[in-house]
């Protein structure tokens, strides 16, 4: 044989010769069942588990959306505090306009007609004073109202308190009306319009389905049970499906979240991917471990008078944010999490099965001490 | 020999012997060139797919973000409605600042001088009435403007309707106008300042990039073809790249998407991971199944007489808000993903391999055989 | 032997005989150490690496979040630019509820008593004028301030530019108090509530942890070492953690990020799952690529004479945007996972053991070369 020759043998002899296990095959009923039950064991969990309920075989992405809300609804206010007002969607909205969440006024503290002056300060134990030397110029507590003047004033017939710069007549917000002022918000509604894109997927989709006319989306109003796609809202059913009272919770405000959960199995006929709306009150109701419960902020509204002095009206607004929380995963089949999935859970499942085999029953041999006969590499063979 | 150095010997026995499966070669061009075909499919799919195209080898982080943004431009009106007026940025945009999305009135119905108190209602179905006796004190209609008083007034001429307790004189939105009144919105500009973040990575990043300098951001405008990095937007380009017509869409209203998509490998020079621009309208334009299309929303500006009396301008805007969208995924090389789609890849390929050759050759018996000779070990032990 | 019998012998034959690989079985030291070493790193990487540090056994989820901020606090300015005046929560936190960000005004400047009327353009190269031949009516400069009427005005005793019709007077924002106005804001408080959810794992919480109570609540400030879960927060403190300095930021503004991480091991006791707080300057600081530097926006307070012209107050505001970004990914333990990791792993690293010692090693054939004995399918079996 030339040297060439063997060398062009033994090359072809690396790069072509076929590797194979010699293996055993062993016909026992008992040893074959439990290798054929854990086999069905590996099918089932691979099926199963694996591709039916965790749908592993899936690539995914995370829900990008837009929110646009439009609240409708009017009250008529008329208590023994304050003088009747009517009351529509530019006065109760604040800010009138945001995305993904909006605020309906409930209750509120006004404080009309401010002035930049001087004013007593609100009676507590750290304000109250008998004389001037109480008082400091220019100390400001970070629990009063204003900055010190130094002086000593009668705040009323029985209490003297420290002046202080500030807007005046101060606001005094422990005389927050009991019931809600606006506790006709429960039966305002709220159109949700809600656009969600899946970027990796290159779908888009509304909460207002296709199938849906306008007809019907002019009177619907969400239920559960009856009309689960219509994207009108009753602020009593949130509140009262988040397991809340309406008139509990717009005393003193609170945060309510409008969940969306976009979550879908875009390999199915896209048409199944709907939203799911739940609701859940977002702060703390009775807590121990509290600062501040409800949900309030204050704002004011500027006037000039003719002689160009800025008065204000401060409101210290009690309501109920709505946030509307867009979320969901979408999953579409690709080849990559199918070959990791599957092949991560065959090999990890034949490993085991191998090690247990060796490690615990050592079949092979036990079977060839039991025979002591000659074992054929395939029966097939034969 | 005793028993501690038998057992000794059993242990060293188990825990250092080591087993390796007894294999077949087989010597023949067909079988093997299958084999190795089989392999270099193998080798295709994890070099040229699971790498290069999935980049399974990284961990990814999603992006956190913030965005400013900041629109120059003013018009000035002069319709037969409306008195002649001069607009900028103050007057325009609403609410003044907000992160992540910006409203730009471009049309509206302006009701002003409105006042808490009663007037008859707009004519509609609902609201005409002949006589006291159609009205019913106290009664509100959710398609109405205000609380029924039971008195019947003159609404025009024409039509007699159902005094209502409201802000009057009522809003009447039919008189939208059928050209947008600030059709000179559409030169505005907006600068969108975005900083990202990947925490995972502590990798940060603007959409100024270092590059650019103060020169050119002053005077340079966002076009896809010559300044695809510029921050500075004119509205007019990112609503005809959106596929819609400024003016169109400036009559009722719209929300229009600005999606930077930050997607970045990491890996590569950093210098790489730039943003990239996409815009789309997010609401539905010409619906069937639609309910208030376009975008607006109402919102007043309360003013006080001298007399103490509070009057309004209440003004529905409608415009086009421009949500700033920013997502994206970055990709860093990383050990546990790149093992794990690796070998999970090798794992599936190899155990197919294996079953197809199992089941379907039976290659070795077939050898066997076919050439009926004892076969060695390994060849390469000759 | 009949047919049926053949037939179903043949079949319990495929259905339940067990197929192992023949292995040999090497009684070296040397070899048995080099194999079990290789064990041992493959057992340390997934016990400490895959399971400790990537926790790839968990399943995982990111956060949903709601926030609410209360800034609470009271300031007095008496520069010479401007009046006396005295700020709260109402004048300086603009607008007055936002989800996720708030602003704190620092520094501005005020043109008070602007009308829609006529003015002189404000000196700069391009409005200069000799006579009204330089001034195109209807012209509008998009870096000019209206639209010129064409006639040319005296500015001032040395110069004369194009007249324009806007909000006269014209703001000039080159004035800007080189020291911040409201430079006391350092010393106002923030309260932030946040509440997430991880919905897949059905986990809610709030960043007031459930062992704080109400009187703590009242007197805490965050500190990093002493109070790390007080949610009440001191602006100073805040800009200075992310190495800023309050008097600086606050003269032309900026944005600062409050970044709660609530990444989470929920495998452990739920209470451990704490927000981590970190703050960072979102906008460039001193930068040559920069336009627009800090953060400002305008805004207008409208007011309403007796004899109905419409007045605004123009208010460019400077101030701090403080955004609260929430982000974290908890992980739980799931089977899915784990299985897939683990299996991952497992098969990766046996492949390359298997791979490095049948092409690097030739174990068996150098062995069977060396002692040229018959070797036993099994040492055990003996």
């Amino acid at each position: 044989m030339s040297k060439s020759a063997g060398c062009c043998k033994r090359f072809l002899h690396y790069a072509f010769d076929y590797e194979t296990p010699k293996t055993l095959v062993i016909p026992s009923l008992g040893v074959g069942f439990v290798f054929r039950f854990t086999q069905f064991l590996v099918v089932m969990y691979v099926v199963g588990y694996v591709c039916v309920v965790q749908k592993a075989y899936q690539d995914t992405d995370t829900v990008i959306s837009t929110v646009t809300t439009k609240v409708k609804g009017f009250a008529f206010t008329n208590t023994s505090d304050t003088e009747p007002r009517f009351w529509d969607v530019a006065d109760y909205i604040i800010p009138p306009q945001s995305d993904h969440s909006f605020f309906v006024l409930t209750n509120m503290v006004v404080t009309p007609k401010q002035v930049q002056s001087h004013c007593p300060e609100l009676p507590s134990p750290s304000t109250t004073c008998v004389d001037d030397c109480n008082c400091v110029e220019g100390r400001s507590d970070p629990r009063g109202n204003g900055i010190q003047t130094g002086l000593c004033e009668n705040y009323s017939t029985t209490a003297r308190t420290c002046e202080v710069l500030s807007w005046c007549p101060l606001e005094i917000d422990t005389k927050l009306p009991e019931h809600a002022l606006l506790v006709a918000a429960e039966n305002f509604t709220v159109l949700i319009k809600n656009s969600i894109t899946y970027p990796k997927f290159n779908f888009h989709r509304r909460n207002i389905l296709p199938h849906v006319n306008s007809s019907y989306l002019k009177r619907c109003e969400f239920s559960r049970l009856t009309d689960p796609h219509c994207p009108i809202f009753r602020l009593k059913h949130i509140v009262s499906e988040a397991g809340e009272d309406f008139q509990d919770m717009a005393v003193k405000g609170g945060v309510l979240g409008i969940l969306i959960d976009w979550s879908c199995d875009l390999d199915w006929w896209a048409g199944e991917c709907l939203p799911k709306y739940s609701f859940r009150r977002l702060d703390n109701k009775h807590p121990v471990n509290n600062v501040a419960p409800g949900y309030n902020f204050r704002f004011a509204k500027y006037y000039k008078a003719a002689d160009g002095e800025e008065t204000r009206t401060l409101i210290k607004a009690y309501g109920i944010r709505f946030d509307v929380i867009v979320f969901g995963t979408a999953g579409r089949f690709s080849i990559v999490p199918t070959i990791v999935n599957l092949g991560a859970a065959l090999s990890f499942l034949s490993l085991v099965r191998r090690e247990m085999k060796n490690s615990g029953f050592y079949l092979s041999s036990i079977y060839k001490t039991l025979t002591s006969k000659s074992i054929n590499v395939s029966k097939d063979g034969e």
